[in-house]
């Protein structure tokens, strides 16, 4: 028997969609602006405009349909990534601008300042894929604000006490997703998924659905790392793109080879695929400023998509009985987490190695793990809060034998009956 | 039973389109001629390509896609409207180029007539989506084709007689389509559609594929509306983008939240997500001349999308029984219609609010709402006409019983039966 | 009973993708070096790179759904697309960059060389197409490799012995891919595949993932052919662009014409629609550096969709009965062969027409005529040799019964049972 009536989206989802939303508006009205600043970066609009669509469509489309694998909450999978993703996005344009508006009375909105805004909603939902599915979309929208929150904070927190260039600190976003949705995970843990929830399941259909939009972001992933590299030094942008494109190639074939190695069958999983090949983007992505050489991308690719399926095949199950932390799409810790870390670490060797003085690489080395500890610290602690502001019942969980059905959110008035 | 033979294909549909296309050629052979004007408006290949291409991808691929809900009749809703695409993109090049084949000689063919063609065809798919699944595609050329003659009729008449800007008379294409959709629709009524067909339904994985389709036109919307902003004022075109991505968001959270609050079970209803999210991006459009501050896009798109959901919930059940208008995706009045209605009294108020001179806004008054009801006349009589056309027998209709249904037109030699 | 182990995968493609994958970033350390060479072609990144992911998302996308139609192979199709396409052009960009290696010790990398490396794997791609579902995937990994080799070796062939430029040597890979992967797919033929096999079938909804793909195929075919046309010629890269599209409306036009004229039952061939629509493009990409008029593009795309629609209704049963050519995506002959063989032709009459000079009309002839049977003859030695190579048990090719079925090669931990 449906659900006949879904209690949490009457009551609480649609006044607090129309209260942020109008409280948006009016932020907007007040100190928003359109206005192109072309002399900063040599940005303009017609170079600039193609790489912002690609970068819309991974976050809208990409990490949309990677969520409908799941057989019955395909529409609650894209459907809810779009509503998060529009949400995210608006309050992250209003965070970025504070130090804007507190020097000049204006937040300046310009592409650039969309793709930000963006990669920040990125971040959240990578943590997004951790609950999905166990979660109302109340929760969906509280967990995107607050994590995007905790994002800008930590950005300016990078920014102004470790002088951290803001390429760097935005790239931080998949460890920053990563342990933040995590932390949620864990604190929302319910008894009794120790075992697979019933309807936790995918088939041939969702599962080229979830392929579309791995592909998706597969192939805009140069776009996503070189976006934001400086538009007057065409050769670090070209660089940045052959670079990310090499890496996720290596990834996919190294993901499809230890998949088939590690898997008591000797086949491949596709599960693995769709979220190991992206292993070598995040990587590289992390490190993406002082990678110089194609190999150094291509070996960080490498070792990105060793790790990613290995952690797959071995953490998720590990992870859950000893952490009790369950994760939806299985991609927050072995696609953004370590991947990120490895693209950390990466940087962090690239760059001691290019240090020709002792005393600034252990000045470097210093501000670099001091940049790791300060990003998990508030991600660690955003998510602690966030999870315990979303246990409050008043936010209506799901009850378990609702949990993955698109029944209890979405009505259906003219679906074929399959008899 | 399959129904064994489609008449109305081999003796109709082929020597139409073998007619139509050797026609088209001829033409193109004698008058046509690429050529880039790369004076003209600052415009070159390079920065507008992209803009083409996401244009192209909405045509095509989001429309096509938008119509394959569907359960049956998928592979139509996909293949007819590339079918028609191609037929009125060809026919709109040739009626566009009229005014200049009488001053020159020759057609000029570059990207920005393409474009120009493929808004005309967006046009016709809008009303296509009207009378979808009952119709076969012979009536579905002949109503694109029609349909681009009237809409290239009204922008000539805009043009000269009220020296409406080009870009502006372009943007009625939402109302237009809308209208004449309607029309069709209202004059093509059948008997016995009081209740719905038979096949008139959608499965989840059809509801995907539509969803797919919906992100298409939502990702690629900015472009849209941003395409024929001139190139040589950046700024206005980054307000064009900015401005219908921000809209765009507010709809999308709108929708859902009014989707929400007017269901009785109180759950999101996927038709709705899926039509009303794109409604600010109908709106913003119509007035995307006049419209220079966010918080304005914002307010429009908040509005359209309420007017759209509350349109889907309420008129689509009451023009079906009191004006005897089937409209099979819906979304031609409540997406179009409604919000397209709205951006040219959004433009109205802006426009006049920018007016100092009392006497220019009386002159703008008249001429704006002299060119809407010129767009309505033209758009109604050649609905009336097209509708008039179509319901001769010798078109051979099909049946009821044959409606949405993909086996009236589709052979499938190789399909799996499931047992 | 679903096969517990596949042999194929963990003792042949794992080691031989890890032995491949870390030769490559052996060479790549050593001699690979990204770098932007603006000068060469007035190129610049940003005019590019659009294009540049034009391409991509059609070889990873578009070729990658094209072949989701199979009812249970979809996995494989789209996942060993992508495994291939990415182990090919790591391949093609080394073996493209051997003069540069040869000259200057370095093989130079910038978008370029990408686009030029996806087009080989292209070509691979195409041969692919023939066998698939036949084959395991190590199959497909050789077959691309040397099927890369000899395409590499026929253009440099070309290039040296009869100065035949790049843009049209490369624009060959369509009659190369089609000549090879008819050549391999008639010598790996099968005693018992002159019926249909068991699981060679689709359905409604794997049908509606392949006319994705072909949707994206034909969107960006315009960019496929214009990209490596010299950017500082705008307006001959804005005729080549137009020229394509207009090729692919008179091809999705007349394709859809000669469908209906050529069933028995007077329908529409779902499977003619999503092969034939492309013909269009494939034979004015052959013939690109000689099109100029609109019109010559039309005829040419006519022409293209006629012959490909009939060599698709005729000639694949007849290759299966008569020369034992099992051709899996049945596009191999009838879209890439047949159409590209055309536009050699429409290369060859139109240059013949613009010679003004007798002797250099003769001349030219011999030339393109040695192109043709230069690269006829590499394409079926190289598909003799692959094939011959592949007949070699130690490949473990799949059983008859286990053909077109993912559950040979992908484990499904938690698939949703059908009751």
């Amino acid at each position: 028997m449906a659900p006949q009536y879904a209690p949490s989206l009457r009551s609480r989802l649609a006044p607090l969609l129309l209260f942020l939303q109008t409280g948006f508006i009016i932020i907007y009205a007040f100190y928003i602006q359109i206005e192109s600043d072309v002399k900063v970066d040599g940005t303009n609009f017609s170079n600039f405009y193609p790489e912002f669509q690609d970068v819309n469509a991974m976050v809208i489309l990409g990490f949309g349909f990677l969520c409908t694998f799941l057989v019955r909450y395909g529409f609650s999978g894209s459907g809810f990534n779009l509503l998060v993703a529009v949400m995210a996005t608006q309050w992250a344009i209003i965070l970025n601008g504070i130090e804007s508006w507190y020097y000049r009375g204006k937040i300046r909105v310009d592409l650039r300042s969309l793709v930000v805004a963006e990669m920040c909603t990125a971040s959240a939902l990578i943590s997004i894929g951790a609950v999905l599915g166990k979660t109302n979309p109340v929760h969906l929208v509280l967990i995107a604000l607050l994590e995007v929150s905790g994002f800008v904070l930590n950005e300016w927190l990078l920014q102004t006490l470790l002088t951290v260039r803001p390429l760097n600190s935005i790239m931080l976003l998949h460890i920053f997703g990563a342990f933040f949705g995590l932390m949620v995970t864990w604190i929302l843990h319910r008894k009794g998924s120790g075992q697979r929830f019933e309807k936790e399941k995918f088939d041939s259909k969702t599962g080229l659905f979830s392929m579309l939009g791995t592909v998706f972001l597969w192939m805009f992933w140069p776009s996503f790392n070189s976006v934001l590299v400086d538009n007057r030094t065409p050769v670090r942008k070209l660089g940045a793109v052959c670079s990310t494109y090499l890496a996720l190639a290596v990834s996919a074939v190294t993901a499809a080879a230890v998949s088939v190695l590690s898997s008591p069958k000797g086949k491949l999983n596709l599960i693995h695929i769709q979220s190991c090949i992206l292993a070598g983007g995040v990587a590289v992505g992390v490190s993406i400023s002082v990678v110089h050489q194609p190999w150094e991308a291509m070996i960080i690719g490498f070792i990105a998509a060793i790790l990613s399926t290995i952690g797959f095949q071995y953490l998720k199950i590990h992870m859950l009985l000893a952490f009790q932390c369950h994760d939806t799409c299985s991609s927050t810790l072995s696609t953004h987490g370590l991947p990120g870390l490895l693209g950390w670490l990466a940087h962090f060797l690239l760059q001691i190695k290019d240090c020709d003085d002792h005393t600034m690489a252990v000045q470097f080395a210093v501000f670099h793990i001091c940049t790791l500890l300060n990003t998990i610290a508030v991600s660690l602690s955003m998510g602690i809060i966030t999870g315990l502001l979303l246990k409050w019942n008043v936010w209506r969980p799901p009850q378990n034998k609702k949990c993955f059905d698109d029944q209890a959110f979405w009505e259906f008035p003219h679906l074929a009956v399959r008899k």
